[in-house]
């Protein structure tokens, strides 16, 4: 067993109230840090340990990007969001977390949206419960 | 037909020079406008018109990421990047073309990388040529 972070969520049980949703190869939660602007952002992971792009199989990279559709369209719903921006960092310099993670950020006219996020803001656990039950509602 | 710039370029013959690759369903270009320290950004499409990643049907949602996956190594090469960065925009306010696009961006450590790009560059399309042909070695 590794000691990725990402992994131990993969794991059924593991924080299940904070994962807004769970396929079998997929999940999705709300992200540790958010822009003041831009709640509700939220981060898709395949349970596999994988860090590039290129080495996901298949049916997890289908999963992956079926899921951020999904939760694209989600997030309007959950937060008031009237779209959505989608990105991910491969390697140096910015990926930090070595287990693939899809950003979708909930956007709006006016949000002043920038990447990187100078502030780096950590929200609480209780606002992050709190976002992955509004967005589980709005997936259905 | 369409007057959608990005369908026009899915048409074999179509800029072919400009085209980086492409497979039976999607195609790489260089980005029209790039950051002058993340030279080598470029864009992965559908052929299909389409909007919404949720809208995108599952054959080609595969091959856009799998060739997402494959460029954001082939930049390094290319390009001599560390990494890469990848986003999209879905809807409003910053989906300015409305045929989805993927950017996959090359990434070095100092190039104090920020998304909106204030600078908004234009570059010719003498250096988008070279860029497609650097890119396609390659990707061999």
């Amino acid at each position: 067993m590794n000691d990725c972070p990402f992994c131990k969520l993969a794991r059924l049980g593991e924080d299940d109230d904070l994962v807004a949703q769970r396929t079998s190869t997929v999940y999705v939660i709300p992200a540790p840090k958010q822009r003041r602007l831009n709640r509700g952002h939220m981060l898709i992971l395949p349970n596999v340990h994988v860090t590039r792009l290129i080495d996901v199989e298949m049916p997890v990279l289908q999963e992956l990007y079926s899921v951020a559709g999904r939760v694209s369209q989600g997030v309007r719903k959950a937060f008031g969001a009237t779209g959505a921006t989608l990105f991910q960092n491969e390697d140096a310099p910015d990926q930090v977390l070595m287990h693939l993670h899809i950003h979708v950020v909930p956007r709006r006219s006016g949000d002043e949206f920038r990447m990187p996020d100078p502030t780096g803001e950590q929200i609480s656990r209780a606002e992050r419960l709190s976002q992955a039950l509004a967005l589980r509602r709005a997936l259905g």
